[in-house]
C-alpha cells in the first residue's frame, strides 16, 4: 500500500495525532550509548508542505530535509512528505503543525506574516539580506533566538532548512525603462514587494503558481515575478513576457524554513534533536548550492535557446525602488514589539556583515568580471 | 585520565589501528531498524587537523564536524579531534589517514598540491570561484565524483566541510599602488597565489601561522596574507602592516575538507555515512555563516578601534594580477591528467555559474550600496 492509497483509505480526518510510533523490525533493543526513548521503533513523522508535490527547488529542499533525518535516524524517524494539498491546503500548513495534525512543516516563513510581519525576516525582505548574510544572522548573529521567540507561542520550533539564493525581478511583456511604467501595471507579486509596486502606482496581484501563466497569456496580468530561472523556465513564462528582469529588489536570498510541532520536538532525545537539526542546515547548504548550479543552466538555456532578453532595472529605478523599500519594511516594526526587535537586529546585522561584503566578495565580483569578460 | 594524558601515555606508535572499537554501556543491544553493524558499541574515530589546536574559524569548523557526529550518532562514532602536532604533524595528517594512522582528517586540501595540483581546485585557487560557486560545483557540477576520483587511490573519501569564505589580499607596510610596488617585495603566500606574485617580480614566503607575526615584526617580510578580518585580528598584524588590502585574488572562497579513511568510510553502515556526510555539509553550512559574521564584526574592530587603514588594489593591478593569475592555474592542468579534467570541470561551472552571479548578486550588491550608501 502506497502512501497515497494509505491516505485515501485513511481518510483526513484520521491524520490527527501529532505522531505515529510503531513498533519496526523484528527484535526491540537498547542502545546504551543514547537516550532510550524511541530506541527499537519506527516513528513516524509527517512533513506538510506550501510546495505543489515533486515541486523542484523548493520541494527538493523539503524531501532532501525528510531524507537525511530518514537516513541519518537509520529509519527510526520516518519523515513523510505531503505536498500542498495532501493533507492540508499550502497556507494551512502553519496551523496543521501548530496544533498538532502534521509534526512539520517546510515553507517560506513569509507567508506568516499574517500572525506577526516579524515572520517576513526570516525568509526576505526587499533591499534585504544575500542567502549568505541571512545565514550568518540567524545562525550566529542572534536570529535564530528571536525566530525561537516568535514561533515558541505558535508551538513551533523553526529551523532554516533550504535558500533560494538570490531572486529574479521577474517577467515583463514591455520594457520597464523608467519610474512612470510602473503606473498602472499589473504585476503578480506578493507581500512587501507587492507593496513596494503599489507605491510606484502599480497594481500588485495574489496569485499562486499554477494560475500565473494563464494569467500572462489572458493579458490579465502585464508582469510576475516568480523564482529565478531554473524554477521560471519550468513554467515556460519567456513565451508570454520576453523582457527577464534583474537582479531583483524583492527577495536578495529567500530562506526556507523547517517548522516542527513544538512537542514533538521536545519529545525528541538528544541525537534526534541533533539528527533533525543537522538535516536542516545540510540541507540549506545543498538546496543554496543546487539553485546555483541549476539556476546558471537554466539561465543558460533561456538565453541561448529561447532568445530570453535580460535586462536590468536602470539606476533611477533602483534607487527609488530602495527608497520605499526601506520604508515599507521599516513600517513593519511598529506593528507589534517583537517586529520592532526583529527588524533592529536584522538592520543591526545587515550593517554589519555587508561592510565584510564590501571589501570581500562584492569588489572581487566585479574585478574577477573585468580580467574574465562578461 | 582525559585525552592528552591518553595519549601521552599510550605513546604515538600505539596509536596505528585505524579505529578503536570498544563495548560501551551497561548493556548491548540491536536496532532493528538499522544495520546491526557497531549497533550498542561506541566506536572512537581520531580526527586529526591541520590547525593548532582551539584555532578560530578553521579549527571550530573541524570541532564542529567531529561534535554534529558524535551527537548525531548519540555516541555510537565519538570523533576525537587533535590539533596539528598532537597525534601528527600538520602537513602529515593527509598520510595518517591514507595510512589508517588516523581515521580522518580536517584541512584545506590544497595543501595536497604535491600529490596532484588537481588538489588546488578543491579548496581554492586565484581568481577562482567563490564560497558559493565551490560549493555549487562539488555538490551539483561533477566535482564530487572527480575529487573521489583523485581522493579514492590514497585511500581517501573526502567531503567539504566548512568554508572561510572570501580571503583578504593582505598586510601591507607600505603601499601597493602600481605594478613595480611588488617588484622585490617579500610576501608570505604560499601555493598558486605565491607563484603570482614570484612572476610579478616578488619572493613568496613559506611561513606557518605561527611564524608570521615574528617576521613581519623582524623585517624579514614585508607583507602576509592570512585568512580574514576575524583570524587575522586574532594574530594583531595590523601593528606591523598598516595597510589591510581587500579583496584578495588568491582564495575567493576556500573549502575546507573532511577526509576519511577509505577502509573506515566503508566499513560504516548506511546510517552512519549519511551522518558524517550531513554532519560535513552543516559544518560547512554553519562554518560559512560564522565566517562571514565573525569578519564583520572583526572588520568593525580594526578599522574602527585599531584605525586600520583599508586599501584595495588598483583596476591596473587587478588586470595583471589576473592575467598571470588565469595562466598559471591553467598550467597546472598540464601536470597529469587528472589534473586536466578538474580544470576543465571547474572552468566551465565557473563560467556557468557566474554567468548567473552577474545577473543576481554582483549587480544587486552595487545597487544595495548606491541606495544605502556605503
Amino acid at each position: 500500500m502506497d502512501r497515497r492509497t494509505f491516505l485515501s483509505a485513511a481518510g483526513i480526518a484520521a491524520v490527527g495525532a501529532a505522531s505515529a510510533c510503531s513498533q519496526g523490525g523484528e527484535q526491540a533493543g537498547e542502545q546504551p550509548a543514547a537516550p532510550a526513548v524511541n530506541r527499537g521503533r519506527t516513528r513516524r513523522l509527517r512533513m506538510v508542505t506550501t510546495w505543489p508535490p515533486g515541486f523542484p527547488g523548493l520541494g527538493t529542499a523539503a524531501e532532501r530535509t525528510a531524507r537525511l533525518i530518514t537516513e541519518m535516524s537509520g529509519g527510526a524517524l520516518e519523515v513523510e512528505v505531503y505536498g500542498a494539498g495532501e493533507i492540508v491546503g499550502a497556507f494551512e500548513v502553519f496551523d496543521a503543525v501548530s496544533n498538532g495534525v502534521a509534526d512539520m512543516y517546510h515553507a517560506a516563513d513569509y507567508y506568516w506574516q499574517g500572525r506577526s510581519p516579524a515572520y517576513n525576516f526570516f525568509c526576505a525582505v526587499p533591499m534585504g539580506m544575500t542567502a549568505y548574510e541571512i545565514m550568518a544572522w540567524v545562525e550566529f548573529a542572534g536570529g535564530q533566538e528571536l525566530w525561537n521567540e516568535l514561533s515558541h507561542p505558535f508551538n513551533i520550533q523553526p529551523f532554516q532548512a533550504g535558500n533560494s539564493g538570490h531572486q529574479m525581478g521577474g517577467w515583463f511583456k514591455r520594457e520597464i525603462n523608467t519610474l512612470e511604467d510602473f503606473r498602472g501595471l499589473r504585476m503578480r507579486i506578493p507581500g512587501l514587494g507587492g507593496e513596494v509596486i503599489r507605491q510606484l502606482g502599480g497594481a500588485a496581484v495574489a496569485l499562486s503558481g499554477g494560475e500565473i501563466y494563464q494569467a500572462l497569456q489572458s493579458g490579465a496580468i502585464d508582469a510576475t515575478e516568480w523564482v529565478g530561472p531554473w524554477n521560471d523556465l519550468a513554467f515556460g513564462f519567456y513565451r508570454e513576457a520576453p523582457f527577464y528582469y534583474g537582479p531583483g529588489f524583492h527577495e536578495p536570498g529567500s530562506a526556507l524554513a523547517m517548522g516542527m510541532n513544538l512537542g514533538v520536538w521536545e519529545s525528541l532525545p538528544a541525537d534526534q534533536k541533533a539528527i533533525v537539526k543537522s538535516a536542516c542546515h545540510a540541507a540549506n547548504n545543498q538546496s543554496l548550492a543546487e539553485f546555483n548550479y541549476q539556476n546558471g543552466l537554466a539561465l543558460n538555456t533561456l538565453t541561448g535557446e529561447h532568445g530570453v532578453q535580460l535586462r536590468a532595472f536602470s539606476d533611477e529605478i533602483w534607487l527609488e525602488v530602495g527608497r520605499i523599500a526601506e520604508q515599507v519594511v521599516a513600517d513593519t516594526a511598529n506593528a507589534d514589539p517583537i517586529s520592532r526587535r526583529v527588524y533592529e537586529s536584522y538592520i543591526n546585522a545587515r550593517r554589519l556583515i555587508r561592510d565584510w561584503a564590501n571589501v570581500s566578495e562584492a569588489p572581487y565580483y566585479r574585478q574577477r568580471d573585468r580580467v574574465l569578460g562578461r
